[in-house]
């Protein structure tokens, strides 16, 4: 019997011959993917539940739908799936469940109630005051749909800038929201557009002229019977987008809309009938919630870019094209040097990311508990680690899911791949939840803060430790790899220190020319955000290894090691530059690991798709001709492109209307 | 008066700000980027004729439409524009003139008649023999509609293993097309779905059951009345892609399907009545074909950077967010540093490749005289060097288009900005034409043998003389530059000279170790694609270099000076690693280059408005809202958005259908 649990008297015959080759059990490492053997068969357990359930299946393949087709098909399957949560067994409190459920019937579109569970909800449980819980029950209920607005068309970013405003009319004991301009117009919002009845709306409060600066306040905007806009409600979808088009993300606008002082999320600040206001009892921990939502980011990233690469090595294990030895015959493209560096080096970093996402994860349930006890120090140091874990983990997720679509050739550019519709929801992660380039900088600040620690002798946390570790020139990366890579972490160590330091180094050298601190910043900018990705690619490397040597499967961990073997010389490779510039490594040291990387490519291809395949990815989940379990793409790919819009009709209504008559103008004119 | 002649009264006031900025004459540099004063004035005047003719126009933007819809205002505005061009102006023959009509008219998601322009005809053209010439007066004449069908589902990079036949059956004088697998329908090629009625067809050509090889037939497709697929035929559209979306891109397969014996394009091969087969009278030299569209794809990508580029400019000086100096208001997000090295040595790119391909446009031209007169060695050259620039320009393109995208931050992400449609279009080019593996690789071919050639003290062409040259490590790039900048070209020519003597010398020793060539080849590809690129970018850099200082206007010349050093600085930090190996540059070189980098980014800041308003797109040919001339992109965001299908009703079938029983369910259930 083979290893990979996958192989099936079904597959391609090329896809059977990889999985026969598999050196461990693929249902173990799905385990070590998934974080658990339970968890994975509770997603084996839902993936079945829908597959038995036609009602929560696309009629046909969501590429050929309109929009207005996607997100009504998208609401259908939401308000089904969330009817029968009972019936497939499905806890809605248990979080991962209803995620790997949503993935398996929505896929990742988006649908109509998205933005209610995962923002409307928790920021009413976070901020309604007592007396304020029924709106809870409403939502949890679902008998009103919410949203959460904040961006507005002029800003994201610096939140301080919103123009929104909620003034407070003691008189009537209401707020009066207004938007004074046309940036002031609340734009991004998913599912403001055309779902939601309700949202968390943020203002700035105003209280007798004066303006205490952004709230969070509770508002309706369409009639519960009818869904029109309320009097006083400007509101609609923003048009389409790169990805997440089954998504109404909106605009809204208030001109002079009155809402009850009761409205306003009162958990913490206060305003009283008289207009007197109260502050939060204390500074409020900001960053909890967006460190929550980076965490899941990286796991997510992570998940994007094995989609992907699932689907490419899939594919490359099938399509033959090209000889290497002449006259034996065309060879898998899995089998060329080029398409073996193009993907395995990107699933290894599938695999730093999800071990990196995991790490983080129990990290930030660890100083949860300790900031509702005060301490809030840890909190922010992961702030600051997961600022630049955003930003380098979307990029590079980017960067695989591009090599994998193109590794794919032509085949890969139809959306049959489904692998462009991947990158769009993927690639959207380096603009929302903080743009990358300003995310590098918060994590820059923290390392600023910690060179200047360092300087001074100070004492630094472990995460910055390497600052100022003592550091050899090592001559540990030689020809001959034995199993040993920690002088490989080293680099990396060295690589961020000597950008961190020098980064600090350039910023004191500004100021000293008479430049303000700000301005010495953005002149430095470039230099910081190098230091700061340097860091956190120290950061995921050092969490591979880590993870990897926790493994305890030994044939998933000896397959593991290759894979992060690879990963820590490709990396190094990529970054060489800044070990070279001092001779911490020399030329010769970079050439062995090459060499070392090259084997690792070798070494690695046979278990390529069992790699691949440990995700466990459905083919529903996966969407993808290309990428199907069995192999058999050619005739599948024929049998999706006859479903095109195009070929609902022989003949297009634009032959009889344009074709037709130019040609036949045409044989008049020349008299045929 | 200012030197921006895009200055107008309407300009938002922060846009005019810039313009009044500009050190050189717009004017002057749109007729350096468009070749000549002539041709600058021409896309003018064109450009303002479809301005006066709104049937030319989209009723709505293309981001709205299905893709029926979206098919069908394409043949719409195709059929209008042949229609008219006396009218416009227009002559079909002057090439450059149609090129930006189209763009102007159809944009860049293809139209139904596009391959029978840029395929069908010109292969007619080149290979009917004299009792042909009739199909080449029905395709000029537009009575029929043709397209070119080479590439098939199994097989596209590899053209001699394309599997459709075609029998000759001297009984009857006929060819039997026939298709006789799944993987041997054709697939891919564009306009063969719905729109054509003839195609040339590639088959392999078989007498007397022996296989003479690939051979072009042409193929009645469609009743020309009808429109209905002739008997014998399976034909239609392959499904949507990533972009080209109004272009159908068809599969077609053949049962038996009978065509006379003169369909086959006989000029150069010929079968006669009784089955003999005449071989052309001399070998053909294949490259011509691929050299000239290849050509043409190079100036195409530049276009398509400076696309992305000027809404992402023009984007980054209205948009304001956050401060640099606290208390001073938020500045033009092009204020940043991060903002200024993202975009501006990729708009140093865009300009860059324009030079680089008007270059080989004139090489081509001058090679294609010399191969009618036999010479064909510089030919094969030049498709070695355009295999190389194809790869790496497409890639260097994708990647400028998607930062200038991110630079945008969200609104970038919406369709609004139009960059991502111009994303999906060129990336394309990575894999079309050649998958840039593959291409890298006949790059690598030549200079293998070059370095061969080197190594025995052979004769070397002007192209890789370098690999010869007497090379000092040289101190030229010091602290203070002046404005020589010949020493950064020899640093980019030690890089590629040390790299493609490395990957020869990696060659050499992998058969001394026993590989077969074949083997060994592969075993070394990836350093073999690192040798090609650094040549290709080599060569940009020298073309660059060589343009900018022919340049006659002082003005202009100052400014593209900077931006070529600004080009020069930033590729040889991007490629240090090849640098620092073996101490050609020092550390501090490098520093000095970066600091030099910085310099040029502040410099070049004032005119950036002004070098993306000299590529003189139209606010039509742009297609975007925040890349508008007039920079107003607020309230044109919010008119454009009201366009949006969702918002054609304010309530959509999916709230009575879905969401409302859901909500009114749970009220019923939880009593309220």
């Amino acid at each position: 019997m083979s290893l990979n649990r996958l192989l099936s008297e079904n597959d391609h015959p090329d896809m059977a011959e990889e999985r026969r080759k598999a050196t461990f059990d693929t249902d173990e490492m799905a385990a070590v993917i998934w974080g658990s053997k339970k968890y994975m068969m509770r997603r084996r357990e839902i993936t079945k539940k829908v597959e038995e359930h036609p009602e929560l299946h696309d009629p046909y393949s969501q590429a050929f739908m309109t929009r207005e087709e996607g997100v009504e098909n998208a609401a259908r399957k939401a308000t089904t799936m969330i009817r029968m949560l009972d019936e497939l067994g499905v806890d809605p409190l248990q979080f991962e469940d209803v995620f790997h459920l949503t993935n398996e019937v929505i896929g990742i579109a988006g649908h109509p109630l998205a933005l209610h569970a995962v923002m409307f909800i928790p920021t009413l449980q976070a901020q309604c005051s007592d007396e304020q819980q029924h709106w809870i029950d409403l939502a949890y209920n679902r008998r009103i749909i919410g949203t959460y607005a904040q961006t507005e068309m002029g800003h994201g970013t610096n939140l301080k800038k919103l123009e929104t405003t909620a003034t407070y009319d003691p008189k009537t004991q209401e707020f009066v929201l207004h938007s004074p301009t046309r940036t002031s117009m609340k734009w991004w919002p998913g599912n403001l557009g055309k779902s939601s009845n309700h949202a968390v709306v943020v203002a700035n409060l105003v209280i007798n002229g004066e303006n205490y600066g952004p709230h969070n306040f509770i508002v309706q905007l369409r009639d519960l019977e009818t869904h029109q806009p309320m009097k006083g409600i400007t509101v609609g979808d923003i048009g389409p987008k790169l990805a997440y088009n089954d998504t109404d993300n909106g605009f809204l606008s208030f001109d002079h809309y009155r809402i009850p002082r009761l409205n306003m999320l009162m958990k913490h600040a206060r305003v009283a009938p008289d207009g007197s206001y109260t502050r939060p009892p204390h500074a409020k921990v900001g960053y909890s919630a967006m460190v929550y939502v980076r965490t899941h980011m990286i796991t997510h990233q992570a998940m994007f870019a094995a989609y992907a690469l699932t689907t490419a090595v899939r594919y490359s294990a099938v399509r033959r094209q090209g000889e290497i030895k002449p006259g034996c015959g065309e060879v898998k493209i899995l089998d060329y040097q080029t398409q073996q560096h193009r993907l395995l080096p990107q699933l290894a970093r599938a695999y730093a990311f999800m071990f990196t996402g995991r790490a983080v994860k129990s990290v930030h349930a660890r100083v949860d508990k300790d900031v509702a006890k005060g301490k809030v120090d840890e909190m922010a140091e992961l702030h600051y680690i997961l600022s630049g874990l955003k930003a380098v983990v979307t990029h590079l997720t980017g960067e695989a899911i591009e090599q994998a679509r193109m590794s794919c050739g032509g085949h890969g550019y139809s959306k049959a791949s489904n692998i462009f519709e991947i990158y769009g929801v993927a690639i959207g992660g380096c603009t929302y939840e903080g743009e990358n380039m300003v995310m590098l900088q918060q994590l820059a600040k923290y390392l600023m803060r910690a060179a200047n620690a360092a300087q001074s002798g100070e004492g630094l946390s472990s995460l910055v430790h390497y600052l100022v570790k003592p550091h050899e020139k090592h001559s540990l990366i030689d020809k001959e790899p034995n199993n040993d890579y920690s002088a490989h972490l080293l680099a990396f160590e060295w690589a961020a220190r000597r950008q961190v330091m020098k980064a600090y180094e350039r910023l004191l050298s500004l100021t000293s020319r008479g430049l303000s601190g700000e301005e010495a910043w953005n002149e430095n900018a470039v230099e910081l955000n190098r230091a700061a990705r340097l860091h956190t690619r120290l950061y995921i490397a050092q969490k591979f290894y880590d993870s990897v040597h926790t493994v305890v499967d030994a044939g998933c961990r000896a397959v593991l090691e290759d894979l992060l073997h690879l990963h820590l010389n490709y990396e190094l490779i990529d970054m060489a530059y800044y070990l070279l510039e001092d001779g911490y490594l020399s030329s010769q040291q970079l050439d062995h690991m090459k060499e070392d990387m090259y084997r690792l490519l070798v070494k690695l291809r046979p278990n390529a798709v069992s790699l691949v395949d440990s995700w466990d990815y459905s083919d529903r989940e996966l969407r993808s001709v290309l990428g199907r379990k069995d192999g058999h793409v050619y005739e599948h790919l024929y049998k999706w492109a006859q479903d095109s819009q195009l070929n609902r009709t022989q003949v297009l209504p634009s032959f009889e209307k344009y074709l037709k008559p130019m040609m036949k103008e045409a044989r008049g004119q020349s008299k045929l």
